[in-house]
Protein backbone atom coordinates (compact mmCIF):
# COMPACT_ATOMS: atom_id res chain seq x y z
CA UNK A 1 0.00 0.00 0.00
CA UNK A 2 1.14 3.34 -1.06
CA UNK A 3 0.42 5.79 1.96
CA UNK A 4 1.42 10.09 1.39
CA UNK A 5 4.68 11.20 3.10
CA UNK A 6 2.58 13.09 5.46
CA UNK A 7 -0.23 11.04 5.74
CA UNK A 8 -0.66 8.97 9.42
CA UNK A 9 -3.53 6.69 10.25
CA UNK A 10 -5.56 7.10 13.69
CA UNK A 11 -7.08 4.18 15.22
CA UNK A 12 -10.27 6.00 17.16
CA UNK A 13 -11.20 3.90 20.59
CA UNK A 14 -14.85 3.88 21.97
CA UNK A 15 -14.25 1.80 25.17
CA UNK A 16 -16.56 -0.50 26.42
CA UNK A 17 -16.52 -3.52 29.13
CA UNK A 18 -19.15 -4.88 26.89
CA UNK A 19 -19.07 -3.48 23.11
CA UNK A 20 -15.73 -1.57 22.27
CA UNK A 21 -16.02 0.67 18.78
CA UNK A 22 -13.00 0.82 16.87
CA UNK A 23 -12.87 3.67 13.90
CA UNK A 24 -9.75 4.12 11.39
CA UNK A 25 -9.38 6.99 9.55
CA UNK A 26 -6.38 8.58 7.40
CA UNK A 27 -5.44 11.88 7.28
CA UNK A 28 -3.44 13.56 4.54
CA UNK A 29 -3.08 17.12 4.46
CA UNK A 30 -6.89 18.63 5.56
CA UNK A 31 -8.68 15.46 4.06
CA UNK A 32 -9.94 12.75 5.95
CA UNK A 33 -10.75 9.17 4.61
CA UNK A 34 -12.50 6.21 5.93
CA UNK A 35 -10.77 3.25 6.51
CA UNK A 36 -12.26 0.59 8.44
CA UNK A 37 -14.76 0.24 11.65
CA UNK A 38 -16.49 -1.85 13.68
CA UNK A 39 -17.12 -3.26 17.15
CA UNK A 40 -15.87 -5.57 19.54
CA UNK A 41 -18.51 -7.44 21.47
CA UNK A 42 -16.99 -9.30 24.84
CA UNK A 43 -19.68 -12.01 25.50
CA UNK A 44 -21.28 -11.87 29.12
CA UNK A 45 -21.30 -15.88 29.17
CA UNK A 46 -17.81 -15.17 29.55
CA UNK A 47 -16.28 -14.46 32.92
CA UNK A 48 -14.82 -10.98 33.44
CA UNK A 49 -11.31 -11.81 33.51
CA UNK A 50 -12.26 -13.45 29.75
CA UNK A 51 -13.56 -10.42 28.71
CA UNK A 52 -10.65 -8.25 29.07
CA UNK A 53 -8.53 -11.14 27.04
CA UNK A 54 -11.05 -10.87 24.45
CA UNK A 55 -11.25 -7.29 24.27
CA UNK A 56 -7.53 -7.00 24.15
CA UNK A 57 -7.09 -9.81 21.83
CA UNK A 58 -9.62 -8.18 19.30
CA UNK A 59 -8.60 -4.22 19.37
CA UNK A 60 -4.27 -6.18 18.93
CA UNK A 61 -6.07 -7.97 15.86
CA UNK A 62 -7.13 -4.50 14.28
CA UNK A 63 -3.74 -3.04 14.88
CA UNK A 64 -2.44 -6.11 13.50
CA UNK A 65 -4.55 -5.61 10.44
CA UNK A 66 -5.12 -1.84 9.88
CA UNK A 67 -1.32 -0.53 11.41
CA UNK A 68 -2.24 2.84 12.97
CA UNK A 69 0.16 5.44 13.42
CA UNK A 70 -1.62 6.49 16.51
CA UNK A 71 -4.42 5.81 18.75
CA UNK A 72 -6.49 7.99 20.48
CA UNK A 73 -9.20 7.12 23.23
CA UNK A 74 -12.45 8.20 24.81
CA UNK A 75 -11.69 9.45 28.42
CA UNK A 76 -14.40 7.86 30.93
CA UNK A 77 -16.74 10.84 32.61
CA UNK A 78 -17.22 9.30 36.24
CA UNK A 79 -20.96 9.32 36.44
CA UNK A 80 -23.23 8.21 39.10
CA UNK A 81 -22.35 4.98 38.81
CA UNK A 82 -18.84 3.84 39.95
CA UNK A 83 -19.60 1.16 40.09
CA UNK A 84 -19.84 0.96 35.90
CA UNK A 85 -16.85 3.26 35.41
CA UNK A 86 -14.73 0.77 37.57
CA UNK A 87 -15.81 -2.26 34.94
CA UNK A 88 -15.23 0.75 32.09
CA UNK A 89 -11.61 1.40 33.52
CA UNK A 90 -10.40 -2.15 33.52
CA UNK A 91 -11.60 -2.68 29.43
CA UNK A 92 -9.87 0.73 28.95
CA UNK A 93 -6.74 -0.48 30.34
CA UNK A 94 -6.08 -3.43 28.51
CA UNK A 95 -7.37 -1.23 25.29
CA UNK A 96 -4.20 1.62 26.01
CA UNK A 97 -1.85 -1.49 26.88
CA UNK A 98 -2.62 -3.34 23.67
CA UNK A 99 -1.74 0.31 21.95
CA UNK A 100 1.13 0.81 23.76
CA UNK A 101 2.47 -2.83 23.01
CA UNK A 102 2.30 -2.10 19.24
CA UNK A 103 4.06 1.30 20.06
CA UNK A 104 1.56 3.40 19.33
CA UNK A 105 1.09 6.61 21.02
CA UNK A 106 -2.34 7.00 23.35
CA UNK A 107 -4.28 10.02 23.17
CA UNK A 108 -7.15 10.86 25.38
CA UNK A 109 -10.36 12.75 24.95
CA UNK A 110 -13.19 14.07 27.10
CA UNK A 111 -16.85 13.22 25.49
CA UNK A 112 -17.41 16.98 25.26
CA UNK A 113 -13.96 17.42 23.50
CA UNK A 114 -15.19 14.82 20.89
CA UNK A 115 -18.44 15.72 20.45
CA UNK A 116 -17.39 19.46 19.97
CA UNK A 117 -14.84 18.37 17.06
CA UNK A 118 -17.61 16.61 15.10
CA UNK A 119 -20.63 18.46 15.94
CA UNK A 120 -19.55 21.56 17.18
CA UNK A 121 -21.00 21.40 20.50
CA UNK A 122 -19.87 19.43 23.63
CA UNK A 123 -23.38 18.37 24.40
CA UNK A 124 -24.30 16.84 20.83
CA UNK A 125 -26.70 13.49 20.83
CA UNK A 126 -25.22 10.20 19.97
CA UNK A 127 -27.36 10.24 16.60
CA UNK A 128 -26.24 13.88 15.67
CA UNK A 129 -22.66 12.32 15.89
CA UNK A 130 -23.38 9.47 14.09
CA UNK A 131 -25.09 11.53 11.04
CA UNK A 132 -21.44 14.11 11.01
CA UNK A 133 -19.38 11.79 11.20
CA UNK A 134 -21.30 10.12 7.96
CA UNK A 135 -20.77 13.59 6.28
CA UNK A 136 -17.56 14.16 7.49
CA UNK A 137 -16.04 10.80 6.09
CA UNK A 138 -18.33 10.56 3.14
CA UNK A 139 -19.88 7.18 3.94
CA UNK A 140 -22.89 5.76 2.07
CA UNK A 141 -24.46 4.77 5.67
CA UNK A 142 -24.61 5.09 9.13
CA UNK A 143 -21.79 2.57 10.99
CA UNK A 144 -23.23 1.88 14.28
CA UNK A 145 -23.43 4.23 17.45
CA UNK A 146 -20.19 2.45 18.84
CA UNK A 147 -18.73 2.22 15.90
CA UNK A 148 -19.16 5.56 15.01
CA UNK A 149 -18.58 7.20 18.24
CA UNK A 150 -14.97 5.20 17.65
CA UNK A 151 -14.62 7.30 14.21
CA UNK A 152 -15.68 11.00 16.62
CA UNK A 153 -12.80 10.25 18.79
CA UNK A 154 -10.67 9.50 15.66
CA UNK A 155 -11.62 12.76 14.05
CA UNK A 156 -10.98 14.64 17.13
CA UNK A 157 -7.61 13.38 17.27
CA UNK A 158 -7.28 14.40 14.19
CA UNK A 159 -8.52 17.88 14.49
CA UNK A 160 -6.02 18.63 17.58
CA UNK A 161 -3.47 17.86 15.11
CA UNK A 162 -4.70 20.23 12.88
CA UNK A 163 -4.46 23.09 15.44
CA UNK A 164 -1.35 22.49 16.38
CA UNK A 165 0.70 21.97 13.65
CA UNK B 1 12.88 -28.30 41.15
CA UNK B 2 10.40 -30.99 42.91
CA UNK B 3 7.12 -29.84 43.94
CA UNK B 4 4.34 -32.53 45.52
CA UNK B 5 2.06 -33.42 43.26
CA UNK B 6 -1.30 -32.07 45.75
CA UNK B 7 0.91 -29.07 46.39
CA UNK B 8 -0.04 -25.56 44.08
CA UNK B 9 1.24 -22.49 43.83
CA UNK B 10 -0.52 -18.95 44.21
CA UNK B 11 0.10 -15.85 43.35
CA UNK B 12 -1.46 -12.75 45.70
CA UNK B 13 -2.25 -9.51 43.90
CA UNK B 14 -2.89 -6.47 45.89
CA UNK B 15 -3.58 -3.95 42.88
CA UNK B 16 -2.66 -0.39 42.43
CA UNK B 17 -2.06 2.40 39.99
CA UNK B 18 1.38 3.57 41.61
CA UNK B 19 2.58 0.41 43.81
CA UNK B 20 1.02 -3.07 42.96
CA UNK B 21 2.27 -5.56 45.75
CA UNK B 22 2.73 -9.63 45.15
CA UNK B 23 3.38 -12.66 46.57
CA UNK B 24 4.02 -16.29 46.14
CA UNK B 25 2.63 -19.14 48.06
CA UNK B 26 2.58 -22.78 47.71
CA UNK B 27 -0.34 -24.78 49.66
CA UNK B 28 0.79 -28.38 50.17
CA UNK B 29 -1.86 -30.03 52.04
CA UNK B 30 -2.48 -27.73 55.05
CA UNK B 31 0.89 -26.41 54.74
CA UNK B 32 1.58 -23.01 53.37
CA UNK B 33 5.13 -22.30 52.54
CA UNK B 34 6.28 -18.37 51.24
CA UNK B 35 8.27 -18.27 48.08
CA UNK B 36 8.66 -14.65 47.11
CA UNK B 37 6.99 -11.29 47.36
CA UNK B 38 7.52 -8.04 46.57
CA UNK B 39 6.30 -4.30 44.72
CA UNK B 40 6.09 -3.26 40.89
CA UNK B 41 6.85 0.37 41.11
CA UNK B 42 5.25 2.65 38.55
CA UNK B 43 6.72 6.02 38.46
CA UNK B 44 4.61 8.88 38.54
CA UNK B 45 6.80 10.48 35.83
CA UNK B 46 5.75 8.37 33.31
CA UNK B 47 2.55 8.60 31.65
CA UNK B 48 -0.33 6.87 32.77
CA UNK B 49 -0.28 4.17 29.38
CA UNK B 50 3.45 3.93 30.36
CA UNK B 51 3.00 2.95 33.81
CA UNK B 52 0.03 0.23 32.98
CA UNK B 53 2.55 -1.21 30.39
CA UNK B 54 5.11 -0.92 32.96
CA UNK B 55 2.65 -2.73 35.54
CA UNK B 56 1.80 -5.33 33.30
CA UNK B 57 5.39 -6.60 31.92
CA UNK B 58 6.22 -6.30 35.88
CA UNK B 59 3.88 -8.74 36.98
CA UNK B 60 4.30 -10.90 33.61
CA UNK B 61 8.14 -11.02 34.77
CA UNK B 62 6.97 -12.39 38.46
CA UNK B 63 4.93 -14.54 36.69
CA UNK B 64 7.59 -16.13 34.38
CA UNK B 65 10.29 -16.49 37.56
CA UNK B 66 7.70 -17.77 39.58
CA UNK B 67 5.27 -20.02 37.32
CA UNK B 68 2.31 -20.09 39.78
CA UNK B 69 -0.42 -22.72 39.04
CA UNK B 70 -3.43 -19.44 39.66
CA UNK B 71 -3.78 -15.95 41.13
CA UNK B 72 -6.19 -14.24 43.27
CA UNK B 73 -6.49 -10.25 43.09
CA UNK B 74 -8.17 -7.82 45.40
CA UNK B 75 -11.67 -6.82 44.51
CA UNK B 76 -11.57 -3.00 43.99
CA UNK B 77 -14.13 -1.60 47.25
CA UNK B 78 -15.70 1.55 45.16
CA UNK B 79 -14.91 4.48 47.47
CA UNK B 80 -15.71 7.56 47.83
CA UNK B 81 -13.41 8.63 45.38
CA UNK B 82 -14.66 7.20 41.66
CA UNK B 83 -11.82 8.59 40.02
CA UNK B 84 -9.05 6.77 42.03
CA UNK B 85 -11.71 3.72 42.03
CA UNK B 86 -11.30 4.06 37.84
CA UNK B 87 -7.75 4.31 38.10
CA UNK B 88 -7.30 1.64 39.79
CA UNK B 89 -9.63 -0.28 37.74
CA UNK B 90 -7.03 0.32 34.95
CA UNK B 91 -4.85 -1.07 36.89
CA UNK B 92 -6.44 -4.25 37.75
CA UNK B 93 -7.63 -4.86 34.45
CA UNK B 94 -4.03 -5.54 32.73
CA UNK B 95 -2.97 -7.29 35.71
CA UNK B 96 -5.68 -10.13 35.32
CA UNK B 97 -5.31 -9.90 31.60
CA UNK B 98 -1.25 -11.07 32.39
CA UNK B 99 -2.26 -13.82 34.65
CA UNK B 100 -5.01 -14.47 31.67
CA UNK B 101 -2.23 -14.74 29.32
CA UNK B 102 -0.19 -16.72 31.39
CA UNK B 103 -3.11 -19.68 31.59
CA UNK B 104 -3.62 -18.93 34.95
CA UNK B 105 -6.94 -19.03 36.58
CA UNK B 106 -8.00 -15.74 38.52
CA UNK B 107 -10.31 -15.33 42.00
CA UNK B 108 -11.26 -12.29 42.85
CA UNK B 109 -11.90 -11.66 46.69
CA UNK B 110 -13.58 -8.34 48.68
CA UNK B 111 -10.86 -7.06 51.38
CA UNK B 112 -13.02 -7.71 54.01
CA UNK B 113 -12.83 -11.75 53.25
CA UNK B 114 -9.13 -11.53 52.66
CA UNK B 115 -8.28 -9.87 55.95
CA UNK B 116 -11.24 -12.62 57.67
CA UNK B 117 -9.01 -15.44 56.26
CA UNK B 118 -5.89 -13.62 57.89
CA UNK B 119 -6.69 -11.70 60.78
CA UNK B 120 -10.27 -13.64 61.88
CA UNK B 121 -12.39 -10.30 61.67
CA UNK B 122 -12.91 -7.80 58.28
CA UNK B 123 -12.10 -4.96 59.68
CA UNK B 124 -8.56 -5.74 60.57
CA UNK B 125 -5.92 -2.75 60.63
CA UNK B 126 -2.90 -3.26 57.71
CA UNK B 127 -0.67 -3.65 60.64
CA UNK B 128 -2.84 -6.89 62.11
CA UNK B 129 -2.58 -8.18 58.56
CA UNK B 130 1.19 -7.61 58.01
CA UNK B 131 1.60 -9.56 61.82
CA UNK B 132 -0.94 -12.44 61.41
CA UNK B 133 0.76 -13.09 57.51
CA UNK B 134 4.80 -13.04 58.91
CA UNK B 135 3.02 -15.42 61.68
CA UNK B 136 1.13 -17.84 59.19
CA UNK B 137 4.16 -17.84 56.84
CA UNK B 138 7.06 -17.95 59.46
CA UNK B 139 8.52 -14.55 58.20
CA UNK B 140 11.78 -13.36 60.17
CA UNK B 141 10.50 -10.11 59.57
CA UNK B 142 7.69 -8.12 58.28
CA UNK B 143 7.61 -7.77 54.41
CA UNK B 144 6.15 -4.16 53.20
CA UNK B 145 2.69 -3.59 53.43
CA UNK B 146 2.05 -3.71 49.87
CA UNK B 147 4.02 -7.41 49.93
CA UNK B 148 1.87 -8.71 52.74
CA UNK B 149 -1.57 -7.69 51.21
CA UNK B 150 -0.62 -9.57 48.31
CA UNK B 151 0.40 -12.66 50.47
CA UNK B 152 -2.93 -12.01 52.40
CA UNK B 153 -4.58 -12.27 49.19
CA UNK B 154 -2.53 -15.61 48.52
CA UNK B 155 -3.40 -17.24 51.99
CA UNK B 156 -7.15 -16.35 51.50
CA UNK B 157 -7.20 -18.16 48.35
CA UNK B 158 -5.90 -21.18 49.79
CA UNK B 159 -8.16 -21.05 52.80
CA UNK B 160 -10.73 -21.21 50.14
CA UNK B 161 -9.92 -24.22 48.48
CA UNK B 162 -9.40 -26.23 51.73
CA UNK B 163 -12.79 -25.39 52.46
CA UNK B 164 -13.98 -26.39 49.18
CA UNK B 165 -12.07 -29.54 48.54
Amino acid sequence: MVRNIRSFRILGIDPGSRVTGYGLIDKAGDQLHFIACGVIKASLKMSFPDRLKEIHDGISEVILKHHPDRAAIEDVFVSVNPRSALKLGHARGVLILAAMQHGLPVAEFMPRVIKQAVAGYGQASKEQVQQMVRVMLSLSANPSKDASDALAVAICHANHFKSIG
